[in-house]
């Protein structure tokens, strides 16, 4: 017997985060539903990263062992005609029926976009945070190296988590001016941030993205993470970025 | 007394078109509640292009006499505050009073956005177009160029429009590949059709682009476009393409 491992995009906008929640619209409700047309009963499956409300995600990675053989080839397609078009499945191999989407990552990269002006133009609302005030980028790429390698991130990590264990690695922390495009006719100007590591807490992104924004705007210096990291207190590190800003842009496996 | 042009961008994902309808949430509905918190009273105005439910903006232009005098610099982020966030003001100019935003406009450009591809990424779905089959650029462009010039277009003018002169001039007629941006790590492939001329009727552009598409599937022949501009029939040309690909990208005034 084998697994299938799925790729998948998600316009975080619309749903209640990734979870099944009772009520409420999720990626996983919708994934349930579609599963369940195209196999005609339930499927269980894995998912490599948890995702929030509103978190976006361009690589999202899914595994499963399916009850009836449907070719690969034929099975984004197939899927993609049982899901919102919110969803969609962009991607189907074949893989050893150990594999597991959320134990055997090696690593994760987020993106996290912020427009740092005064007028957000209408269609990258729900895709970038908007901050008014001017960042500093050369102080926020000090503080991001103060994160980089392996440490405690207890002080990043939002109550509720199951995690005990609170080391992570992060491998690179990249923050650069980049830009949006659509039209032709428009380039808009937007801050990336990008992180890659070996595995994230709750919310951890977004407290480090709010963090390093609150240095940015002169709030706080560079140096204060290092007083951050060791204190192991959420209380001790910046505001919670919004979710709309994140993107889960890749999972990394072996 | 002076009049006031403002630019404004807007997602046309959520309102029924720019003008009003009872119960319905318009472009116009929303400017009509901000002027009437801004200055206590209402307000009209002219607006330069009539845009469809669905159909986005970059640059529409509205004219209007203010009733109080507003610091002409403080106007845009005024009226953003008592706006929807899929609606902004990107600019305020001061103009002389017998600038009418629709009259004294010289040319509007408009772009069509197509994703050509067999997976449309769930962010672009309100953005562009997906057409599935291969699409031949070569042929597109060859039946744009008959367009292009002084015609009448009653071939592509829907039922229900008011203009009774039918005559109008293309400028130019630009397609090309083009890629969207937002995530540094995806680059979306898409073809951009840009149309410039002096006004356009009724779902004008959506006729003409649905027309081109034709082409470029090899259901008519680039030559095609003569006879149907000839037969002043709607009947002849293509079919609509849909609204949610199209935005007004500029208004050109002297």
């Amino acid at each position: 017997m084998v697994a299938v491992k799925l790729t998948i995009q998600y316009d975080g906008t619309g749903f209640f985060g990734l979870e099944l929640q009772p009520g409420k619209r999720t990626v996983r409700s919708e994934l349930a539903k579609a599963f369940k047309a195209l196999y005609k009963q339930p499927v269980t499956y894995i998912n490599a990263s948890r995702t929030d409300a509103g978190v976006h995600a361009l690589g999202q990675v899914i595994s499963y062992e399916p009850p009836l053989a449907i070719p690969i080839g034929r099975l984004p397609e197939a899927l993609n005609s049982f899901l919102p078009a919110d969803i969609r499945v962009i991607g189907a191999r074949v893989v050893g029926r150990k594999f597991h989407a959320r134990y055997d990552a090696k690593a994760k990269e987020y993106e996290y976009l912020i427009y740092n002006g005064r007028i957000i133009p209408p269609h990258w609302r729900h895709l970038a945070w908007q901050v008014r005030g001017e960042l500093d980028l050369t102080a926020m790429r000090r503080a991001a190296k103060y994160l980089v390698g392996r440490h405690d991130f207890s002080s990043f990590c939002a109550a509720g988590s199951d995690d005990k264990d609170k080391v992570r690695i992060i491998h690179s922390f990249v923050i650069r001016n980049s830009s949006f495009v659509i039209w032709a006719g428009q380039r808009v100007p937007v801050i990336s941030v990008r992180v890659r590591g070996n595995g994230f807490l709750y919310k951890m992104v977004r407290n480090l993205v709010g963090t390093l924004v609150e240095v940015g705007l002169g709030q706080r210096e560079p140096e204060d993470v290092k007083a951050i990291l060791v204190a192991r207190d959420r209380k001790k590190a910046g505001k919670t970025a919004p979710a709309h800003g994140l993107c889960l842009h890749r999972v990394c496996y072996n």
